[in-house]
């Protein structure tokens, strides 16, 4: 069972999984380069090959699946984190001084994005990814009203580099027990600066970036998507809604497929200007303990896998970007958006 | 010229390098696998690829130089960060509320390791590689005596998964002017610890990891190798002083030979039970403020480049390790070292 560790030097968690070496990587088998749908778990017809699903799109009529679903939500089968312990109790970071450790809990999903063997939101209809953010935000609604769960990542890997290791389009969703201290500290930043300026930070940011330009890819009349003035990657991009929100689960119907486009036209744009098809998002989203948050601003990030990660960062925690993010805002306008590509 | 960036969400630097896209990288050019010296910058002959070199070993006799060098350090053709503003005059961050930014100032050096066209430290041996470890120390001192260096970080890429763009042995070394907020943090954390417990944390895991053995990978009279409780890589290992000593550069010549032994070994061995040729190391020491401090112990830290990082860790900073630090040790110990390979 997967074990959640405190790094006492850095104060970091690290989730010990040995369970998770087991899953299958196309990537590490065969070719890569020809999308197959040969033995691929997340093809309709393989339903069996995952856990039951958690919920279908369009919703399936009897506890039977079919093979007749858009978008298909399963418990993930070598999850980072458990639903509860194995004597059935949530236990407490253990009290030991130095190495203190508690079973890894929490609810770990896989999204089946597409009956079809793609591997990019870019190879979807912007209707198909619609569905999708409708998933995140149904599933985030359910955790949030999980008891035990406190906070929520979406978050997808596409190819290899990108840590994926099935090509069949999909994301994942965790339910986590504890607010990461990442994620703590990047709330109590958005506090601070809530409470010495009177407003929020990222709404501050997307009027700033909105008015000097430079660094915006796209603008909707709801999102705002730019290359942050603080980019760690080259052709980093956020996606913020315009009108404060702190909690993404309160994205209304109405929205979702504006965010869908947004989303879609910056990925197709980045996979061209970038010449990169690996690449990760996630989103960041306020904790459920709150209906609403004044200082915190749900926001998605998509990361380019353009580059490795050497021993600068690893040994600083300070990224080196070679692409200005103003350099790579103006490509990301210019280029050409990478075609959809049919079934 | 390099430019530092403020990230005011995470609290977090960036240096945005432009200069450094224009870097030669044989990994993304021709064949891989067969190591090649022809037009390697870093081979005796091509001297004049690089700047002149700060330092060599053995010394040389003139200003011009030869071809008769077993280690060579230069300053870096592509820096990440720059001796001086181009003004002159070193500036602070600009007071700006939203973006702040400065010029990206420090030392940057490569230190080629070998006049042999070798990739890693199990490719050399230990005779070369302490020659290696003696010019960390040496230039780790002269960064300390440079009156605008806060901090410095040695760190080595190896292979293209860990970043590295030339094959070349070598690592980096990298002067700042100010203390990286990611290791403030571990230097806030290990002072805290020692304020509540009256001893060093890094020499109670040290004590505690011998005690119990179980992630132990190698003990020498004045070293200890071990895979940390709170790994966040599979065959993560750390080595550390057995005596307590905060800044890497006090290591005096009689213990450098025995350094070089027990990282060799442990990268050698983790080449093999890892099956993995790419990793990072970076040594971790305490800022140049002090003469010695009594919360802090250097160490360094091996990176084996086995996974990718994906969406969960970029969205959480929380790593999943597969391969438990208990079970990587035990491997490390049992595994036969690879092969010294002769020129």
């Amino acid at each position: 069972m997967p074990n959640l560790r405190l790094d006492p030097v850095t104060g970091r968690f690290v989730i010990v999984a040995s369970n998770r070496a087991a899953r299958p990587d196309e990537y590490r088998s065969s070719n890569h380069d020809v999308p197959t749908a040969t033995g691929c778990p997340f093809c309709p017809g393989h339903e069996a090959d995952t856990p039951t699903a958690v919920i279908t799109y369009p919703p399936r009529r009897s506890a039977v699946e079919s093979q007749n679903w858009q978008v298909r939500v399963v418990p993930n089968l070598y999850p980072a984190v458990y639903p509860e312990s194995s004597d059935g109790h949530v236990r407490p970071l253990s009290t030991e001084r130095l190495f203190q450790q508690s079973p890894s809990l929490g609810v770990h999903e896989v999204l089946i994005e597409s009956p079809r063997h793609v591997r990019s939101i870019s190879d979807q209809t912007v209707e198909e990814a619609s569905l999708v953010f409708c998933a995140y935000r149904d599933r985030m609604l359910a955790m949030r009203q999980t008891d035990a769960l406190a906070w929520a990542l979406i978050f997808k890997n596409v190819g290899e580099a990108a840590g994926a290791s099935l090509e069949h389009i999909h994301s994942q969703l965790t339910g986590l027990h504890n607010v990461p201290p990442e994620i703590r500290q990047e709330l109590n930043n958005a506090e601070n600066y809530f409470r010495k300026n009177h407003s929020c930070l990222f709404c501050e940011i997307n009027r700033r970036e909105v008015q000097c330009r430079d660094r915006i890819v796209m603008k909707t009349p709801n999102f705002v998507a730019f290359c942050p003035f603080f980019s760690r990657n080259a052709y980093e991009t956020w996606i913020l809604p315009w009108d404060h929100c702190s909690h993404f689960e309160r994205t209304g119907d109405n929205l979702l497929p504006e965010l869908a486009r947004i989303v879609h036209f910056c990925v197709s744009r980045i996979e061209t200007a970038a010449h990169c098809r690996a690449y990760n998002y996630f989103i960041h989203s306020a904790p459920f303990d709150t209906e609403a948050a004044a200082h915190y601003h749900w926001h998605l990030e998509i990361i380019p896998r353009t580059a490795m990660i050497g021993g600068f960062e690893w040994g600083t925690g300070c990224f080196i970007n070679t692409v200005p993010p103003e350099e790579a805002a103006a490509r990301l306008r210019e280029s050409e958006p990478a075609p959809v590509i049919a079934e």
